[in-house]
């Protein structure tokens, strides 16, 4: 072991109570810095608002305050400008900011860096601690580790909700202006992925506007529940010293104070919830992207891919490949795999605090990422998409319309089902015959369908079939005007 | 293939199309006839509803609206005295329901199945059927079986999360009607299962209580975004008929109707938010059970377990083993499982309905019962439980008062770091030589700590330590009185 | 509680501890009577091979084993028959099943309920009882449930990877058959569900062959590592007398014993892997009905679905739904979350039983029967294909040569970089001017590919570009040939 | 986009159907650069084999095939030495690495890039590729990406599987040492968390020892199922040329080669099964270190934490945690997600390459990573810790030996079911009136077991409770004896 990291390691907060130094692979094993460091500004946030609200609970002066929160703003330039050093004993970056701001604001401010040697800093600094204690060694009074990180978590939450919700809003702008764009454009809706009806283009996209719409609501209702402090809970019993966590909750922007100590810091609600959201936004993504998967192949036709987000093979030089959408259907998976994570690290913890629960971030942090860069892709690439309209309209045609025929059968007197049974014998009719719906004769008619004429089947087409469909949410471009105009007002906000 | 087989075949309502009828191994294998029967009340309700509008929208007359009511009343009558006869080509529930109404109700009003011959019935209703058409079969006018089951799984949604919610209310009472039993009872609060703290026991069990009342909040907020009507979605592109679709949507009470008919019959969002729900709530199950199976041992012994709620062994006889709470704590894996199952499932879905949607149901059902039974017999055995307050007073004492005799060191100025430094060698001492904190004599405390006195920590009680931690949510007994008083209000609503 | 509710529960083997009987809510949470009731053949034949080495060990004698098989026997009748009847506290099959032994062989040798009072009987059976104990409580000696439902659970896991094999090499058989029927047609082989490459028909089945055949040896595998005798384990810490472990095994036809009698009873090792093979199993039965679910679009148009192994819709006369291969699809998700569901439970749990391990069979059982369903069903509508051949090929041809263009370059020299690069634009050329390879003439070939001439592209086709991939596993007619006939070989053992 | 980028971007191999270059966001998106790198090794391993093949096949002089693999061994050691610099356009290691080794070997040899001005050497070498094609371009020749990636997975795989072994027969190794150390060491063994009955510590701990054999089989399984090349299927077709597919295979060490090229590049078989392979032994891990954590509580007080493998509390002075084992139990969960995110991205994608597929390596490195350190820090600490003995064997003693004495009635004729009753009464007996079953007097024995003696109860023992169960598997020290010569003699090896 070198000295420095001998050193580092006596330096470790908690080393009173040991005989011995954390083993090298324990604190490997242990460390949580490798990821946690994300959480560094929202980690100096909830410092100085401890801070103050140990100024004013009279646990610090005002002297001791200001200093602090001075420290912990240099803390937090060093570690923007990456020029922050991390040390092998730092166990978390909760750990390795209240080492660097003590290191920085001894107790003659934090001068003592500059313009002496090494040595004699030591030397001083080790004096002067005995003496009076750093001040950097009051910042942790009425706090543990335990309610700072899940002060943490629900700060990044928050952000990452409103992130998300951003990251949302404009995939729906670029499905709202798609939509906009394709007004007309028809397109054969599936069921089974078998041709079912006609319906609009635009409706179709909008229905993924929807879905998109349900998971902001599902952030949304996530980043509420979990809008509570919990500092102040201490390691579990609550902070000894009679903090204001009303102050502190509105320092920080929180609507309400967590009601149950033992709760606040065993509960990991917020993050699992975060997920089970996320991974339902990641299956509406799947879904999409199948879709556009689908449309690309040469047998569909329905869309080209833009060069740009498309990809060649290193072998066969024909292929363009929908790489980007193949990927955001692929990473579902990722995201799913994230929720299953966190609840089975979650299953059968007894309260309180466990160290299982700095598993939580690895699979958020992921999850995360690969949902926003899902979004973000997705929404750079859908204003590239050229739409063959033409060969949609000429898909949308034909025994789709069978359910018209019906229809019309039923206004004519002849019970649903009964005009179902008819219309399926005269497409059995037009299969073997290879002919369509609107050919059948007076003939066949008569046979199984006496109350309509040739005439009135030959007026059947996909923009009568769509035009129809006005009930509420129905495809017809009514309605479908009705739904854009909403979303433009909603986007306009 | 007997007769009655091949008849029943031949019923099949979208047989028209096709040549041959199914082979059993696929209707055997795509039948969801074994576990969609319980959305039978839903599916009525359904019905009648769709009936009145299809009145209201004159597709059917009065006469025939009411006849279909009335059809659909002795329906619901067969199924809820377990008399209704399913047969082999019944599908699903919805095929069955529609299936027997059209027995019930010929065209003289479900009179012909009383009082004649079996054949004479069936020669008679055959030609009615063939000059009018039976009433049963402008029932399915303007709707889809892929709206009808939307709806049936929404309104069965709305109905289990109240369930829930109940379930949830009444295991909340069982842990406030416990706490407040045990009002004044210390506990040693843990972290890393590693004795932290004195706390209140009723501070505990309320943790739980706040767990519960965030899982009600999720039920509550997925109930919310699941309550709007898809009906008039028709297959995905909405209703070929011009119905009225928020009164349908008052008639069953939804507060909306859905937005886009190809999302209303392509959307599983509920369902998927309802198992995440579960999830979570089973996960909060499964720590609440590991808390009862520790204490239960020998090694903590803070309860007894009711004999009533604990079972023997085949072979050792002095075993009592806590089964119950075992079992909760392992079918957290069965609701988790029940989530991926669905997730798993609507991966890659592209719109609108596909046929894989149907199996949404088996791990929706088994998921909302395991947890419902889960939560019942939690409620149950709650109250039977007897705590040895003795014990885990006794517990609750010794080194977990360490970080009081810190927070004295603090309260003399002692930075909190250092003063965490210093207790830890004491706590080094102590165990050492085998004292405890409240022994630590005056040599001792002059060389570590020379701010305190025998006397001074000698004062260090558990309740003491409990009593100091007043601040929001925590310990304190005036806190916990006060998260009991407002429990108490909550639960008198 | 009724008269005979209360006999049951004061039947209940281990009720001597107890001072009151099993509160009726926790009766009906842990029992596992409902699922484990499939384990009767395989408790029984357990039951044998245990009395016949109480046998051995001199622990029954010869007379007292031969009646416990006698008993044993008569209740496998009334199993097989249906003719059991189970009582409230029935808690699971092994008690079940023993305290049906006991009502049936009494001291007398279970004569007593034939022509005799029920209350004669009584009073009968329970004087000899107290005098020398009923034959049929001997048979848990040297027993206890934990080794009984681990060696239940083995013989049950054996016989489901019997079957399971059975059913994948019935799959494989229709798999084999297809392929040999179409031996000759081309497809158009996909990556990225772009074309890519023309292939045969007949390799591209053969491909899911592989994956069965993966995954039959991953099941042999997993039946092979549980072929382990656990009785004998006692409930912990082995059985209390000296019984002949071998001879039991062999006996019921076990490979070994197990090795250590703590881990016999708390492993459900077998049951994970079991699982884990269903779940890759379970996904490439996806791969291939999302491949069905594809062909057998308007779009796609390579196969018509049998009218028996399709389905059709409500509302739309024209449709016919692929729905047996996406149900295959999305049961895909049920096997995933029984995986999930089993491993959830099973972490964190410390040595040895856990009440939790009864929650292994619902998904176990659940699962199984998911998957030999999903592949009976397949293999049952395999046969009933037809392919458009003539549509596949033409979708063969065309850009789809490209790699063989490059190849062609290759063999004149240029390095295959640059012929990638070369054929590249000439496909971009091709798009342009809507031509096919083959009609690339002098002057474009001239000035991006001088190595090439008309003639030699004009010979690019889909049958030469298929024999040229002649590579060991390759498309070509001639390795195909030889995988079919290692099929044949295979399936004739 | 800079120049540096674009003539990147232009070096895209498969730009030449292109017209536009790859949007920034879709080549972030798409990259797997971050994480595929490891694969580094056994990609250049792959191109050197593919190169003799090439050699062998008359497709390559052997002066090139030397140049090549000279070149190869250059890149390797660029990256061996982190001196390797990646560009924006490296789609993925495979690409990087082509990339690199064309740049070093130009038509000269390599010897471009020294002692010549960049402008020079840029000029000559496009002059001379344009003339002969650069030797790199030459590598890919009968190559795709897609069998390309499937050979480093495997290679991949198969390495991974051995580091696995080892660090699983590390672990085995510190419990068999553990187990030896402590044969004689008494300890209570648990069912439902109850004490059960006596055991000995080494049995227990060797149990372990039988869960991991089994991790390591499965691996073995596994491994032996993954050792096939798939190189030579192409891009699916297979090999446009005439490659030795088994001259490959014995270059790299397979055991075969793929028997289907289509499956070849669609398969994800062996790390699904890997990562359930990896699941499962997690959960191992994770049972261990919920004991781990259990022992170490003051509750159980069975073994004291080593220092270095413990850490301390921020506020709570007097707190020793066992993060390790609570991590090893925590990152269970991460393991089992890895495993539920691939076989949900593999979930119904049709054949063959689809680009989801990229997705297998972010859990697939992040399970194998996690589960490696696992072992590890198992492995270390184990040999630390200390058992308190007295304490435990005290703990085995007392009511566990209900078992023994229900063993005693039986042998004296008792048929078991009546002793296991009678012993209940006596438990009852001794719970109410606070004495031990070795304190029956003859009164109560007389009562309830008159077969039994005063002097017969007293010789109730842990130590003779242990030695009866000598069955094979059993507790007894003979049996324990017998598992722990079995270990040493497989370590030995």
């Amino acid at each position: 072991m070198t000295r420095r990291r001998a050193r580092a390691r006596a330096a470790k907060a908690w080393a009173g109570r040991f005989a011995t130094p954390t083993a090298p692979a324990a604190e490997a094993f242990t460390t949580s810095l490798p990821f946690d460091r994300r959480f560094y500004p929202h980690d100096i946030a909830g410092s100085v608002a401890h801070t103050r609200a140990l100024v004013r609970a009279r646990l610090l002066t005002g002297r001791e305050g200001a200093r602090l929160e001075r420290g912990l703003v240099r803390v937090r330039r060093e570690l923007d400008a990456g020029r922050f050093r991390f040390l092998p004993s730092d166990e978390d970056i909760h750990m390795a900011i209240e080492r660097r701001l003590t290191e920085l604001i001894g107790p003659v401010g934090g001068k003592l860096h500059t313009g002496r040697s090494r040595n004699d800093q030591v030397a001083i600094e080790r004096r002067l601690t005995e003496l009076v204690g750093p001040v950097g060694g009051k910042l942790h009074t009425g706090r543990s580790r335990n309610d700072q990180v899940a002060l943490d978590l629900r700060l990044w939450l928050r952000a990452e909700c409103d992130a998300l919700d951003a990251a949302l809003a404009r995939l729906q702008q670029a499905l709202t202006a798609l939509a906009r764009r394709y007004r007309d454009a028809l397109l054969p809706g599936y069921t089974h992925l078998q041709r079912a009806q006609p319906i609009l283009l635009a409706h179709h996209l909008l229905a993924y506007r929807e879905m998109l719409a349900r998971d902001r609501t599902r952030l949304r209702d996530c980043r509420a529940r979990a809008d509570e402090l919990p500092l102040g809970a201490g390691a579990l019993a609550g902070a000894g010293f009679p903090l204001d966590r009303r102050f502190v909750a509105r320092q920080l922007g929180f609507a309400r104070v967590t009601a149950n100590s033992v709760d606040a810091v065993a509960d990991r609600d917020a993050a699992a919830e975060f997920l089970a959201a996320a991974a339902i936004c990641a299956v509406h993504l799947s879904r999409l992207a199948e879709e556009l998967v689908l449309w690309a192949t040469e047998e569909f036709g329905f869309i080209e891919l833009p060069d740009g987000f498309a990809t060649g093979s290193s072998m066969m030089p024909q292929k363009k490949n929908p790489d980007v959408a193949e990927l955001v259907r692929g990473k579902t998976g990722r995201v799913m795999g994230a929720l299953v994570a966190l609840l089975t690290t979650l299953k059968g913890l007894p309260l309180a605090y466990n160290k299982d629960l700095q598993e939580d971030k690895p699979p958020l942090f992921d999850a995360a990422d690969t949902l926003r860069q899902s979004l973000d892709v997705l929404a750079a690439m859908l204003p590239h998409l050229r739409f063959d309209t033409g060969r949609m309209a000429a898909a949308a045609d034909g025994l789709l319309l069978a359910t018209d025929l019906a229809d019309l059968l039923v206004e004519r007197g002849v019970p649903f089902r009964r005009a179902h049974a008819i219309v399926g014998k005269l497409v059995r009719h037009c299969l073997a015959t290879g002919t369509s719906l609107r050919e059948l004769d007076a003939t066949v008619l008569g046979k199984h369908a006496p109350q309509l004429t040739p005439a009135l089947v030959r007026r059947l087409t996909p923009a009568r079939s769509v035009a129809r469909r006005r009930v509420l949410g129905g495809t017809a471009p009514r309605e479908v005007a009705r739904q854009l105009a909403r979303a433009t007002r909603e986007e306009a906000r």
